[in-house]
């Protein structure tokens, strides 16, 4: 009873913040941005998803981008404890590295509709929280790219391909889900890590067997065009 | 002075739409989608940049739509040349593949602010149109599928990787380009173009000296935890 007249008192008595009621707000955001776009949301589209009045989302947020640095920090943290995780693996550079991919992309799958935002709203972050997002997502990378440079000096990784690069385009394969997953695709989440993993670590386990460079698979003959440089719009 | 009294004349007398001007527009429509995003862009905004009253637009396009639709258009144009040009290439699938990679990634780069367009907007295109870029969209998946099936039937691609699976993850590692490409980064586009390659085609050549399946290479230790799944937001 007495927590019932606290929680609907009336101006002086402001209802705590529940720890759900802030989840329920920080989900219905992540939806609304991933349909919408965050420019095209108002916080009033969140309030009413979420069944409250606008005055109340106030007590848990001070402004829409609030909304938007909670959904890609929650977005981010799956990341950061694979990170940690991938420390206490014991193996070679390929075992690590496969550990990083699985479990990046199931993280991916896992928070979908949250990294779908990351990746489509995070350039709406204003000053410091656009740094800090930047500079953890930077982390990832570079941890990746430290791994295939450990298994280049391990020698199980092919010294013939840039870590850099490589790097960059295994996020792609992995980030890229967001366009394109649905729980009723054809391969579940675990089908999905494991065939990218072999994919990745096929193309950089060094490999006794194959006499030729990786740039000789597939050598184009003479004179094919590919798409010619151009600045860019 | 004929030209310039048409050009300038009054109401009865509307400037015919000029090809350049039109290529223009669609430029900067491009850039300031892809700077602020399609819903948060005017019809006004497009008309300031290029520097004409909002009513000359009109001689160009009915609605806002019209632009986000030259602008998908115009990045899809680069991959059908390419895919055109595929059929054209002797060699096997691996040949193909290799064509596919460096050409699509080349084309990515040329057309990157729209290309960046397309993906972050495509969603808002309605009814007819929006089902038509998804299918254009779709037709390169498939090819790319079909190469890989191609190559598994002539022994030059290994069958322990799932080809529609393997498709997935290459555009992803191809279309991620636009969330990280500047032309002051250390690589050409034909560096990341070729390396890509490489990275893939090793991961799917056939291998007769590697003993082992790809799902074997890096095997994680007993025990290692992965992300365990949940429902999605």
């Amino acid at each position: 009873m007495a927590e019932t007249a606290t929680r609907t008192g009336g101006d002086d008595k402001r209802p705590r913040p529940s720890q759900e009621r802030r989840k329920e707000i920080f989900e219905a955001a992540a939806r609304i941005f991933a349909e919408k776009g965050y420019a095209a949301t108002s916080i009033q589209d969140v309030a009413d998803a979420v069944g409250i009045l606008k005055g109340s989302l106030y007590y848990y947020i001070d402004s829409k981008e609030d909304l938007l640095f909670g959904v890609i920090q929650q977005a981010h943290e799956g990341g950061l404890a694979n990170l940690e995780q991938l420390d206490k693996i014991e193996g070679d550079a390929l075992v690590k590295l496969r550990y990083a991919i699985e479990a990046h992309l199931l993280s991916n799958i896992k928070n979908i509709v949250k990294i779908g935002v990351f990746f489509q709203d995070f350039r709406s972050l204003s000053g410091e929280r656009h740094d800090y997002i930047v500079k953890e997502r930077d982390l990832y990378d570079q941890r990746l790219r430290e791994l295939i440079r450990e298994g280049q000096e391990q020698g199980v990784i092919t010294r013939d391909i840039d870590p850099k690069i490589a790097s960059l385009g295994i996020l792609g394969m992995l980030n890229w889900v967001y366009q394109w997953y649905t729980p009723e695709g054809p391969a579940t989440p675990e089908e999905l890590a494991s065939t990218f993993a072999d994919l990745i670590l096929g193309g950089l386990a060094v490999d006794e067997g194959r006499p030729a460079k990786r740039r000789d698979i597939g050598k184009l003959p003479e004179g094919v065009p590919l798409p010619a440089r151009q600045d860019p719009v």
